[in-house]
C-alpha cells in the first residue's frame, strides 16, 4: 500500500467533493493499493477550516494555503480556490516540488492558464485539472467506440453546456458577473464543453465565435448574498460586465466540423452538458442531465432495426465496475471526480499512463477560448 | 361552394402529394366552402400521365407543361417538376395570370429564387411555397406561444435538418451530386431549416457558414438509378461537386443567437427536422421525427415541478382538430400538405390572410443561403 | 381495375374516416387495381346526410340504413353507428348479401358480437372490425419480429389503452356512461387492448380482472351536449352506472404471462394504446400516442452496446412505403383507416389473404371480456 | 458529536454499501452532529475480513458474527449476510440489545421476516430494512406530492422491478435458483416492488397473483461460480426450483387498484423498478434506471400545455442538498443507502422520527407475498 499525503486548499463545495473523493478512492480503488491521506485543509475562516478537518479527518487545518504548500508530509496539493487565486499558489506549488490538482479553469483568465501549463510542461511531478465530465463510463465508452472505429470517420460534432444557474434575472449580483475576476459562460462551463470536444475528436483547428451578455443588469444583495440567492424588488441595478453566452463553429483538424457553445441564463435546460457526435458508421449523444444513459446509433446490414440504443451505465462499461456490480444502477456526480482522483493517482504512480487530463488539456482548451474571444470581436474565422 | 380549377405539372412524389392534398382538403376544410378542381396534370412520359389523371381523378392530362398553364380552368398552376425547370414554368404562369404554388426551392439556385420573388413581388395573383414543416400543428402552437410571449425575449435558436437520404456512400451518384443542376444539401434541406428560422423568430442580420462535401465520390449507376438505389462494387466512382454538410452561426435582427445545420449523410438521424428556442421564460423543442410531440418548458413560481413538458398534438393546437376529435391521435406527414393548401387556398379568396409562405419567403431564405455561401468563402462573418 | 360500390351507414367521425379512406385508398394503393366507388351514405338528420354525400362524393344518400344495405350497387357495406344499431344493420346486411366492414366492438354488448360472429362464421362474403391499431407499420413490424423469432419464446405481454377522453369529472352526462347503452371503458377501448394481445401473442387461455368506476357522477347538460362538453356548475348529477376502468392479469395458451387494462379516466396518458413484450431474445415496446416509434431491445454478443433502439417508421417497414418514400416521415391516425380498408378489400378480392381482421377477431374478444367480467364477479380466474 | 459504534456482518457488495454509506454520511449529512464509528466487521474467510477492515477502517475484524454482536462497542448491528442468516442473528442482536439494520428480505422466507417483526415490535432498540429505492430524492418528492393532494385521489399504481441478472440461460445454477434457499424472484426483487406501492400508495387489501419459472433448467458451474458467470456448453443442466417472474393484481385499502410485477429474466429492462401513479389531479412516473429523473403531469386550466413534465433531481427536491448544490448533478445507487443510514441513525436518536422503513415495513412486504403465493394456488383473490 504506497501512502501519498494530501491538502486541500479552498473548502467550498469543489473542496469538500475532493475531499471526499480522495476518501471514496480508498472505498472503490481499493485494487490499486494506493493510500491517499489527508493531511490539512485551508480556508479563510479559521472555524470553516476546523469544521472542514473534522469532517474529512484532515490531520491539522489551517487558514493559509502557503501552510497547506510547505507542509512536508503533503506530496499532492488539490487547489480548489477562487480562479484568481490558482496561478499563484501553482507557482508557490512547483516551488515546493508538489503535485498539482488544480480545479478548472486554471486562472481567472486563458493567458494564466496558458502560462501555468508554460511553468509545468516540463516539471518532474504531475498536474490534474478537474474536466471531470471526461470520466463518466458512459464517455469514456465513446471515447472507446471512437478509438475503435465503431462511429467510422467523424464527420459533425455538438456540444453545448447550458446551466441555469443565473437564469433568473432576480438573482444577485456577484463577482461572476464581473468582468474583472473572470470571464463568464466561457470560463465557467464552456472550458467543459471545450475540454470535451478536444477529448472526443481531437485538436480544433480554427473558431468562429460570438459572445453575449443578454441579462445585462442585476439587482445587488444587502450582504454578501451568493448568486444562488434572489435579491428584493428595491435592490440597486448593477451592471453583468461578462458573457452570458458563448457560441463557436468549430473545425478540427480530422476535418470534423462542429459547434459548441453554453449559456448560464436559459430555462430549459438544467445541467445540460452534452454532446452529439455523427460519423460515416454511426453517432452518439449524451448529456450530464442524464449522465448514466447514452444513445449509440450503429450502422447494420439490416436497415429495419436501425435505431439509436438507449444504453444505461453498466459493470461492462470503463470504470463502472468499481462502483457497483449491477446492471443499470447509476453512479454520481461525485463519482466523476472520484474517478478523476484515481486517474490522477495512476498517473503519480505510473507516468505513463495516458488517459489523463493535465494543465496540458487546460491549455488547449485556453487557446481555443481566446481564439473564440478573437473571433468573436474580429467577425472572422481565427486559428486555435 | 366556391370551385377552384387546379393543374399540377410534374407527377413524382411530390405531384402526388399535392394532388392528394387538394383531394383532402375538401374532406378536411369543408367548412371553408372551397371546393378544389383538379383539371390536369402534367409528365413527361404520357403513360405516367395518364396514370396519374386516372389516380387523382384529373379531367385531362398531357406531356407538356405549358398546356397545364394554358388551360383555361386551371386558376392555380402547382410546380413540383426538378428545380432547374421551375424559374420558366414560374414565368410563363405570370403571363398566363395564375396563381402558382411551387414547391421549396424555388429554382436550382437562389438567384433563381430571388428572381422569381422579384416578378411575383407586386403580382395581383397569389404564389405558394413548400415550407411545409411550418405548419405541424406543434409548430404552429410554438409560433403561438412566441407571439403571446410566453416564452418571453429569446435569446439563442437551434434548427437543423439532418437527414439520411444520402448516408451511405455506396447510393448511386444521380444529379443531386452535381453543381451544375443546384447546390447540395444547403438548397435540398438545409431551406426548410432556414425558413423555420425565419418564420420563428425573424429576420437574420448576418451569418458565418461553412458548407463541406464530406462522402467526395459516388459509385455510376448502370442505367438510371436514383440516389435511392445501391450500385455494385464494380461500380465507377465519379466525383461529388456540392455540399454533403452545411453550417451556419446566424444572428438574428432581434438580438438572438442561433445555429443552423443540415446534412444529408449522417447515419443515426433519420429525418431530423428540429428546433430548439430558449427564451427568458422558457424553452421550446420540436423535432419532425416525431411531429406530434412537443417539449415545452415554462418557468413557474414552484421550480420543484419544473421540467419539459411533452405535450401530443390534439385537437387544442391549431389546425388538430380538422383531422380528428381526439387527443393525441397523430396527423401524418401528408396532412403537413393539406394544411399548406389550405392556407394557399385561404391566402387566394382573402388576401389579408397572414400565416402564410408564398415566395417572399422563399427570397428571404435564398439571400441567407447566399450569405452563407458568401461566408463559407470569405471565412467571415455576412451580413444578409 | 376490378370497381366495388361502398355504403356508409353513420356519417359521424368514423363514418367520416371510413369514407374518407376509400378515397386514399385509390390514392395510395392504385397498384393493387381495385377501384372503391361511394355509392350511398345515409344518417338520420337528412341535412347532415346531404353534406356528407357532397363532400365525400357519394353518388346518393338517405336517411334510411336500409336503403344502404338494399342499394343494388352496394357491395360492401361499412357500419359506424352507435353500437346498438350493429346487429341488427349486420342482420340484413347478410339477408341482402354484403360485404360488412362494421366499427368495433360490433353491438352493444358482447353477446351481441357473438351473435354476429355466429351468423357470419359460414357467410360467403367478408367482413371486417375495426381494429386499426393493428395496422401501424411499427405493429405490423412487430408482428413480423415475432413470427420470425427474433424475440424468442415470449415470456410476459403489457398491453393498455388509457384515454382521457372522460378525465374530467365536469364533462357531462352521456350515453357513454349508461350500462343499459353498452359497457364502459371495457368494450369502448378495452377491446382495443385484448385484440393487440390476441393479435400478437396468441390466444388467451384465462384471465383474472376487475371492473372499477371511480367518477361516481357526472353532471346532466341542458340540451344535447356529448361528453367532450364541459357542464356548468349547478347541472344536477347522474349516476355513471358502467365501467371507468378494467384491468386483467391474462394467461396465454403458449405460457406467456400477460397484463391489460383500460381507463377512461386518467389524467397524464393523452391517447395511450401501448404495448411491451418480453421474449428470451429482446423485447419491444410500442404507443399509439407515439405511433411512429418502435423500441426494439435484441440480445446481441456485444453487451455493452446492448440497448433499446428507438426506430422510425419507413418505407422498409410494412406498409409504410404505400404512404411515402422517405425515412421517418409520419404516417398519421387516418392512414391506419386506410390499411384497413385495404386488407379489407385485399381480402374480397383474395379470400386466402391472411393477416385480417374479422368478426372472428371480434368475437374473440368478445370471450375475453365476457371472462373478464365473470372473473371481477367470481374474484377467481376464469376460462376464456 | 453524538458517536455510535457499528458492527458489520457480511461484507459481500452489500456490507461494503453499508460500511461505506456511514463514512459517507459523516461526509454529507455532518449537520446532524451524529458520528456513527466503524468498530468491528465479519467475514467467514478470514482474509476478506481483515481486507474489509482495512479498506474501511473498521477498528477490528473477525470470522464470527457473533463477535460482531457481542462486541461492547457496537451499538448498531448492520446484517448483510444471506437471507438464512438473518433470523438467527437478528434474534442474537434483541438479546444483546442492538439497534438492528437488516438487509431485505429479513429472512430467506417470509414467515422469518413476520417472526422478525413479531420478535422487534415491542423492542426498546430500532430496527431498519434495506428498502433503499424509498429513497431516492424524487420518490421522496412523489411522496410529498401525494401526501399534499397534488395528484388528488390515486385511481391505479403500476409498480415492477424487471432485472436482467439471469436473463442469460447459459449464466450458472446457483444457490438463488433453489426454493430450499428462498423464494425466487419475488423476495429477490418484488420485495421492493411491494414495498414501494406500500410506502406511495398504502396498505394493499387484497390480490391476485402468479409465479412462473420460464427458464427451468440452468447450467451447474464447476467450481463456485456466482451466477454471474457463464457456464461452458457442456455443463450438466439442474433444475430450477423457484420463480422467474411474480406477477399480482392488487387492491389498495384506499380503492386505488394496481399491478405489480417483477421479473429476474427478461431482455430489455436493465434495472428497471418503476412506478407509475394515476390520479383525479394528475399522474407520476419512476424508473431506477433513471433516477434523477421523474415524470410529472399535472392537470391545468391551460390544456394546451399540459404535458408529463421531465424533472431532474435537484436541491429543491428532498435529500439531493445534501449531496450538491447542483440543479441536475445526479446522486448514484450508493448515496440512496446513504440517505438509509442517514434515516436510522435519526431514527435512533429521535424516535418519533417518521419518515422511515422498520422492520414493521418488511412485515407488510412479507404479508402480501405470502397472499400472492396463496392466490398464485388457489387461483382466486387473496386478502393480505
Amino acid at each position: 500500500m504506497k501512502e501519498i499525503g494530501v491538502g486541500v486548499i479552498g473548502m467550498g463545495w469543489m473542496g469538500e467533493v475532493h475531499s471526499s473523493a480522495y476518501i471514496n478512492y480508498k472505498l472503490k480503488f481499493a485494487n490499486k493499493n494506493i493510500s491517499p491521506k489527508l493531511i490539512i485543509c485551508s480556508e479563510i475562516l479559521k472555524e470553516r477550516a476546523k469544521t472542514a478537518k473534522d469532517k474529512f479527518g484532515f490531520e491539522e487545518y489551517t487558514t493559509s494555503w502557503q501552510a497547506v504548500v510547505d507542509h512536508p508530509k503533503v506530496e499532492v496539493v488539490d487547489i480548489t480556490t477562487p480562479n484568481a487565486l490558482h496561478l499563484e499558489i501553482i507557482k508557490y506549488c512547483i516551488q515546493k516540488g508538489k503535485h498539482i490538482n488544480c480545479e478548472k479553469p486554471i486562472g481567472a483568465f486563458p493567458k494564466e492558464t496558458l502560462e501555468a501549463y508554460e511553468l509545468t510542461k516540463n516539471y518532474s511531478k504531475q498536474t490534474c485539472v478537474g474536466f471531470n465530465y471526461r470520466w463518466a463510463p458512459l464517455v469514456q465508452y465513446t471515447k472507446k467506440l471512437i478509438d475503435e472505429g465503431k462511429i467510422g470517420k467523424i464527420y459533425s460534432y455538438r456540444g453545448r453546456f447550458f446551466s441555469c444557474y443565473a437564469a433568473d434575472e432576480r438573482s444577485c449580483y456577484s463577482w461572476r458577473f464581473e468582468k474583472e475576476n473572470g470571464l463568464g459562460a466561457i470560463t465557467d462551463i464552456m472550458t467543459h464543453a471545450i475540454d470535451m470536444a478536444l477529448y472526443l475528436v481531437g485538436d480544433i483547428k480554427s473558431v468562429n465565435g460570438t459572445l453575449k451578455t443578454f441579462i445585462s443588469q442585476r439587482p445587488v444583495a444587502k450582504g454578501g448574498a451568493s448568486h444562488y440567492a434572489k435579491a428584493d424588488k428595491n435592490a440597486v441595478l448593477k451592471e453583468v460586465t461578462n458573457d452570458d453566452y458563448v457560441a463557436a463553429r468549430i473545425s478540427f483538424q480530422n476535418g470534423c466540423e462542429g459547434f459548441i457553445d453554453a449559456s448560464r441564463i436559459f430555462f430549459g435546460p438544467t445541467s445540460e452538458h452534452s454532446f452529439e457526435i455523427y460519423g460515416s458508421k454511426g453517432s452518439i449523444k449524451w448529456n450530464f442531465e442524464e449522465m448514466n444513459t447514452l444513445h449509440l446509433f450503429l450502422r447494420e446490414e439490416d436497415e429495419s432495426a436501425m435505431g439509436y440504443r438507449k444504453i444505461y451505465s453498466s459493470p461492462i462499461h470503463p470504470y463502472h465496475h468499481y462502483f457497483n456490480p449491477s446492471n443499470g444502477s447509476s453512479i454520481g456526480y461525485d463519482e466523476l471526480k472520484v474517478i478523476e482522483i484515481a486517474n490522477f493517482l495512476e498517473k503519480i504512480h505510473n507516468p505513463n499512463f495516458a488517459n489523463f487530463a493535465n494543465f496540458e488539456a487546460a491549455a488547449k482548451v485556453a487557446k481555443v477560448i481566446n481564439a473564440i474571444i478573437a473571433s468573436s470581436e474580429s467577425k472572422k474565422e481565427e486559428k486555435v
